[in-house]
């Protein structure tokens, strides 16, 4: 028998807490028989949705309860001091204390990741944490951090992100030595801002597989492995990628509404956009890594649906199956030198 | 009649230099009878082009030699201090002098900015001009800047930004008030780097009918007229943008290229596909302005093909028939409070 992974789930954040955490953790339960999953939040919520479900506790499958529930709107420092019996707080220290492996939350990110950084703190030689996330290329994805928990970033902090992305990728996808590139305006060496120019001249001299600059499109070209950049910088990036998605689709319904011979031909081409779609639908891509921790923390979209929460689960799975903060952690001392 | 404009063409910049800078200007004079064009460059290499388009100067076509030719990976510092008789700074020289009121470039972005900025000066108030362009989005356009000029921006900067992109915007697309968002990595108030909050109230303060901070995909939604960000983010959203589109079509023409079913279905969607193709054609959006200064300079893509190049030719027409330096200029003072 394979070794099961315990995964402690906050049942009561993201827009829609346990409707569609339950669901999403029922659905994965059936999918991997290697997990076992805590639900943590209002038991009575939980039971609930487990009736819905027609599932009860039991097995694979614990309710842990938890009396409070973080707001998305809430201030991180807030969380902290006043919320200590949060299903938030609760199903990250269920990962401090060894019960879980992992966790997952769709709450508010700056509570999420306040709250990691608290109870798991950070790996030794790593300041601060990032967040990273496998984004869909042309030749399968590329893990782009960091994409919003450091919004001023300093040359060594985006140094240590390279390291954290290189392995992260090189346990996730199993890679022997991940090419990382940084995120810059143009590949001429006299472009850039200062931070970046001095990032460069870091990663020059590390030993990681370093190819240089490389500019936005590199996310989707898929020729490196990671991409690394400032939190600014990775989050309007990538929302502004979704926003292009959302603009292409919609003017193609459009363009196919038109008339009836448009409409006729849109009828034909359904089961290739939908095949299209599927490559490049955000839910398959749903769950971010809070990378540079003690422990593994996976933050799910706030407005995720049961689906995208079950991937986000999946993702929680191979980073406990590869113990990816073990390995960062022993290849840190290696690298940052 | 209505009153011409001469624009001047470095006919030399870019990837192929005359090769498509000649055929579209002969196409411009086509199609609008009221601008005079002027090629800056080597007059043999410019008359060989013009007869291979059986045309020929005169009238309202007029060539005007220029010895040098400035390359595509040439330093800025480099052009300014040897390259004084290039086709860049010619073509810039026309527009310092009156002679034209607009010039186009396919050009070094770098050398043309500090060429123009030397050359034609900032208006008063403008610390360091930017590079604006519409970008297609669900209801028409948005006018971003800065998109690459300045990496490193303090927070005065991007307020001179957004008055500079409102001016322009209520110039050339008429508008009464233009919108203007400032881009970050949430709408909450609680993030967003240092200059950007700083920005964010100078803004909040102006007389610009600024809307607060936007997303990413707020460049694509059209629910603003204006975007700001630092040349850093901008260009790094843009190339990220045009990755994602580039990916999305190579995707779907494979999707369509799978069996004799989706090719059959490929081709009854071709009229529609093409009819999406062209709304999102970056060639059609192809011309952004380097704004801020006392001249209307007009950047062209490096690879941009005579049909793009021709787009340019017809920015540079608009913005001199509405005078837009002019009008920044004159709203400068009331709007920098």
């Amino acid at each position: 028998m394979k070794q099961r992974v315990t995964i402690s789930l906050d049942a009561m954040g993201g827009d829609y807490g346990a409707g569609i955490v339950v669901p999403a953790a029922v659905s994965a339960l059936h999918r991997f028989d290697d997990i076992e999953l805590i639900l943590v939040g209002d038991e009575k919520v939980i039971a609930a949705q487990l009736a819905r479900a027609r599932e009860r506790a039991g097995g694979r499958l614990r309710v842990h309860h938890a009396s409070e529930t973080v707001a998305m709107d809430e201030p991180p420092a807030q969380t902290l001091r006043l919320k200590k019996d949060s299903s938030m707080r609760v199903a990250i220290n269920l990962v401090q204390s060894g019960v879980a492996q992992a966790c997952v939350s769709a709450g508010n990110t700056g509570a999420l990741m306040a709250t990691a950084r608290f109870v798991l703190k950070t790996l030794a030689g790593i300041d601060r944490p990032a967040i990273i996330t496998g984004i869909p290329s042309l030749k399968g994805h590329t893990h782009v951090l960091d994409l919003g928990a450091n919004v001023n970033c300093k040359a060594q902090h985006l140094f240590q992100f390279a390291v954290m992305g290189s392995v992260l990728a090189s346990a996730v996808d199993e890679l022997e030595n991940p090419r990382v590139g940084l995120l810059n305006v143009g590949q001429e060496a006299i472009k850039g801002n200062d931070q970046v120019k001095e990032a460069d001249r870091l990663l020059k001299h590390s030993l990681l597989n370093y190819v240089g600059y490389v500019e936005g499109d590199a996310i989707y070209c898929g020729d490196v492995d990671v991409v690394v950049c400032d939190g600014f910088v990775g989050n309007i990036s990538l929302k502004a990628s979704e926003g292009v998605a959302k603009m292409a689709s919609q003017l193609v319904r459009k363009e196919f509404g038109r008339n009836l011979i448009t409409r006729l031909s849109g009828l034909a081409a359904i089961p290739v956009l939908r095949a299209f779609g599927n490559r490049i639908d955000p839910r398959r891509y749903n769950g971010a890594s809070l990378v540079g921790l003690q422990g593994i923390v996976i933050k799910s979209h706030g407005g995720a649906d049961a689906f995208s929460f079950e991937h986000a689960i999946q993702i929680a799975r191979i980073e406990a199956r590869k113990s990816v903060p073990q390995r960062i952690d022993k290849q840190l001392e290696r690298l940052l030198t």
